[in-house]
């Protein structure tokens, strides 16, 4: 069996080496009293070995607090490696292993989790998305463009009949895929099972009359039972996809949902902050994406260029980019990624250019309904916006003769409006 | 219905007014637009409501990197209050909307999740621990005193015999419980099935024989499916314990295993660093145990005093302390504190005390490994340090007739011992 290999960056008060060393052994057969039964032979077989270490600065103060004091602190990156034969291939059992008990210890005052290698015995294990960014596309119909979005707002408090007539402006603006908002659940004020039902009413008939079925990604995260069943009436609806928040459901939980359901899953990283927002404890998006493509994530929230987040626009797309990444031998596994908050026609030119494909989801809601057109104005701008750039033509000469495109640019202009992410 | 209360100790380069208010709308019916919609009446409905808010400090530098630069940056606590309607009582969704995007946004430079309030409807939901504490000592058979502990050692790398073999020495020695190393996991080497049947073999035998089970804790951290039929095995078996990690499974995978299986759930949590490292971003032990004791966790690590990790002694107490409190209503939900890292005899009097009670499950490794007497002596230095401290004897005083307990106090004493976390 191949060896699993993780990445971390860490400071310590310690030297990288003894680090390394306690994380290493922490991880994989040691405790801290040499025992009997840790003999050389099983050390060798289920010792977790140090790959590769690189000093990279010094620091007077620990980034993080940290029991053991000393003169200096050391960063740097190490890299260690495990057997398969620990852990078997299980998303939960090495996440245990590679982001367990370590970033508690002791001897590190700084730890994140930076780089992950999947050896392709996962690729027996885990079939990974089902429908990914050419399913996803097929189903909904769309070709050679990004795929125009939005999400519901209010994000909460409309009733199902209240969300189903935003739906008909929507879908009657001629957009592509709508979306729950994250926060909308399955409360009594608006019950899945009705807002489904409402909603699903105009999308089908909508698709009767016009040919094109406008992918709807509702929000089934719930426990798994409840889960199971609400995807269940969205498939027999007729529905297209289903929205999921990550954190909540852990990988067990997505494994177990994309078992159980036909359909693109819209995951959503919401919670994602805990994970990114510090320097010095966390996981890097790099990471972090591989284990829920593998678990079978169709759909990934990345954020957007220009947002109303805390992210830079080179991490945003360097994510991004990181979903089309083969993972685990020679599957691609690919993920579609999804762009949103903040975004309107004018970060658009610029995301296609940058992302290097145009198979992603483009979610814009103020950039939308603030449209001085309307719905099917903003519909309008994004799509004239995603053709000039599939086209390789400058928005803003598209935009001479794109009435809604222009509109937009003129509004959204990123010196003076939503687009600067304020 | 009733409402969520969660508190959050933030800092702001805006004001905390302006925080709070921010965090409220995005995290309930707000976008960056004021949107037609979102009617001052569904405001009243749906919206967070702004509780309370307190000032503490305010420094020069963010404390985390912050797209918003300012002059000041204010730290304090807040407190929101949502309406139970709109995410109803489903502790994923609930996780959300109090620790979703919220950690991402630009107007906080730092943001700690740090109290939580349910209110009583998740009773209905949600039954909680199966066991919890007194249904544990009972299948353990264990009175008036704590359990005591050990995980199996070196963590991974022994065969399904060779771990049998040391469980042998362990019942053989007194012990009430073992636990698998969380990196024990089901791989090719040491597979779930055959451990769980050379180990029961023992435990059995030398219950027919005393009249005492031993609770042994089989990791069964996996996917669901897998999970399901090795609980299913682990029963049929005669085991009385099951463990899993909590940060992969999520509170999905902990809800789905706790409906399947009629055993107490040893709950791991691994990755706990990630969210309780920084004083700057994540959420507290206080919060997170909440979820998942609603969720069904029996017991749960809550590291120990003079541990080999990073928390302070009154953190670990504290952590170990709220596991009784009630939540919800009046349904109490007591889950049992684990106490483990760095454990010995030396510690057991102090964390009665602390404790408040003796209903927990005590876990040493070298502490029992590296006792001049052998397994048997480290356990029974244990049970004499345990029964000095429930009849209030000091433990150097019940030492004088404890041969056992007198070589543990002097190997592993504070000053120069394990027990002082190294």
């Amino acid at each position: 069996m191949g060896r699993l290999f993780a990445t971390y960056d860490l400071e310590t008060p310690t030297t990288l080496e003894q680090a390394a060393k306690v994380i290493a052994g922490e991880q994989s057969s040691g405790t801290f009293l040499k025992l009997p039964g840790e003999t050389d032979r099983l050390r060798e077989r289920s010792g977790a070995r140090v790959e590769q270490i690189t000093a990279t600065s010094t620091s007077r103060t620990p980034s993080l607090p940290c029991r053991i004091s000393a003169e200096s602190y050391t960063r740097g990156e190490i890299t260690l490696s495990w057997p398969l034969d620990n852990m078997g291939t299980s998303l939960p059992n090495v996440l245990a292993t590679v982001a367990g008990n370590l970033f508690e210890l002791a001897d590190v005052s700084a730890l994140r989790l930076t780089d992950i290698s999947f050896p392709k015995e996962f690729a027996m294990s885990y079939p990974g998305p089902t429908y990914g960014r050419l399913g996803t596309l097929a189903l909904a119909g769309v070709k050679d463009r990004p795929m125009i979005g939005t999400i519901v707002k209010p994000s909460v408090g409309l009733s199902p009949v209240e969300t189903a007539s935003l739906v008909e402006k929507l879908v009657e603006g001629g957009i592509d895929f709508i979306k729950d908002d994250e926060l909308q659940a399955n409360g009594p004020h608006c019950p899945f099972e009705e807002r489904l039902h409402e909603v699903m009413k105009v999308i089908n008939s909508h698709a009767d009359r016009t040919g094109k079925k406008v992918m709807y990604a509702f929000n089934i995260t719930d426990e798994l039972d409840t889960m199971r069943r609400n995807a269940d009436l969205l498939q027999r609806a007729g529905g297209t996809c289903a929205m999921v928040s990550l954190f909540p459901l852990g990988l067990t939980g997505l494994t177990a949902i994309r078992r159980h359901v036909d359909l693109p899953l819209h995951c959503h990283r919401n919670g994602w902050g805990i994970y990114s927002r510090s320097p010095d404890i966390g996981i890097s998006f790099r990471v972090w994406q591989k284990f829920w493509r593998l678990a079978g994530a169709d759909h990934l929230h990345v954020n957007g260029i220009a947002n109303k987040f805390t992210e830079a626009d080179e991490t945003v797309i360097e994510n991004a980019r990181s979903l089309g990444n083969p993972l685990s031998g020679e599957h691609g596994y690919q993920a579609m990624p999804v762009f949103s908050s903040g975004q309107t026609a004018v970060q658009m030119e610029e995301t296609c250019q940058a992302v290097g494909h145009t198979d992603f989801i483009y979610c814009a809601g103020g950039g939308i309904m603030g449209h001085p057109g309307g719905v099917a104005g903003g519909v309008a701008s994004l799509i004239q916006a995603a053709e000039a750039a599939v086209g390789g033509i400058p928005a803003h000469v598209f935009a001479k003769d794109h009435k809604e495109l222009s509109q937009a640019l003129e509004l959204f202009g990123r010196k003076n409006g939503a687009g600067d992410g304020k």
